[in-house]
């Protein structure tokens, strides 16, 4: 019985591996290549799994990408929040909150997101997998945001947090195709001191 | 002599006509069925002309991208140049002009753009080729605000106008994965506040 009830788990466990790899494997191959060449075959390459055995896991690419969308937002959202936990107080908390977003709306997951978003304008079985992914993530980061905004009502809670989201995935495009950095820098800085202003309210 | 002339003319037009076809079809092309689908068969086949004739015109498949991404542009500037000689006088002007960057950097030329952008974050021939475009466009338009922001400090009005692109980019992404337009339509009001308290001063 014991025995049994431990092959079972090892078999859970073994499925639950071959799906972060083939996750993990399909974020890399995005950043790396970009969405036109990432094909469930590179990602198999990648993950070391068989073609035969993503069908096990994902019906269909739109699926598989939208599942990495999801594995990566939950592997970032636990930094997310341990960063979040040590947000200093006051003013200082809405310039140090803007950096967090920042952070999470640059680097691999927002270069990934954006790869899928672009494929899906043109790609409705895409757009109808990321969506839903898509829209979760952002209200996700919002409620762990308004969660730390003491004081500041909730309308402008969501403002800030949408200018703010827009802005910093406009500048992410910007940096990837190698804008100037000392300006992206500027505009985040002067970005931090309007919030801090609109934060000390009217 | 004359008729010589006129037969010289005629077929500069022609050659005029023809590589205005292929970048118009270039420019639909990847708005209709994005980078990933839009190769030199198919816009040839949109455009009218022969796959042979485009050699004449252009030697690579970047080189024919930047084109198409020049020529929206221009096509656009006349445009943007009527509307900003009729922008009002004293603090509408702010909330003006964000409109007029708002259409310059959605619509058309955002979706050809942003396509590009990220196409070309994976294919350095392609980033070779449409970079200096995209930053002599970001000047241009600029020039243009800089133009007729009388009496704002030069820094100010450079804030400003590169915290506008960037926000609007942002809400381009959304608005081309069918996110909330109530919201994206309170974000930039919002933003039109904001940049009228900055442009009146501390």
């Amino acid at each position: 019985m014991a025995a049994q009830h431990n092959r079972h788990r090892t078999q859970a466990e073994r499925r639950e591996q071959t799906r972060t790899a083939l996750l993990d494997a399909t974020v890399d191959c995005l950043v790396e290549v970009g969405y036109a060449r990432t094909s469930v075959q590179e990602i198999c390459a990648r993950a070391g799994v068989s073609k035969g055995a993503v069908q096990h896991h994902f019906s269909a690419k739109a699926e598989l990408m939208a599942a990495a969308v999801e594995h990566l937002t939950e592997k970032l959202k636990a930094q997310r929040l341990a960063a979040m936990a040590e947000l200093p107080a006051g003013t200082a908390r809405v310039p140090a909150a803007i950096d967090l977003l920042w952070e999470a709306y640059s680097g691999t997951l927002s270069t990934a997101v954006t790869e899928l978003w672009v494929a899906a304008r043109t790609d409705p079985e895409l757009r109808a997998a990321i969506r839903p992914v898509d829209r979760a993530l952002g209200r996700s980061v919002l409620e762990n945001i308004a969660a730390v905004a003491d004081n500041v009502p909730r309308d402008r809670v969501e403002t800030l947090f949408w200018l703010t989201v827009n802005l910093t995935r406009g500048l992410a495009l910007d940096a990837e195709l190698g804008g100037d950095p000392t300006r992206r820098k500027q505009l985040l800085e002067e970005w931090k001191r309007i919030a801090v202003e609109l934060y000390a309210g009217d």
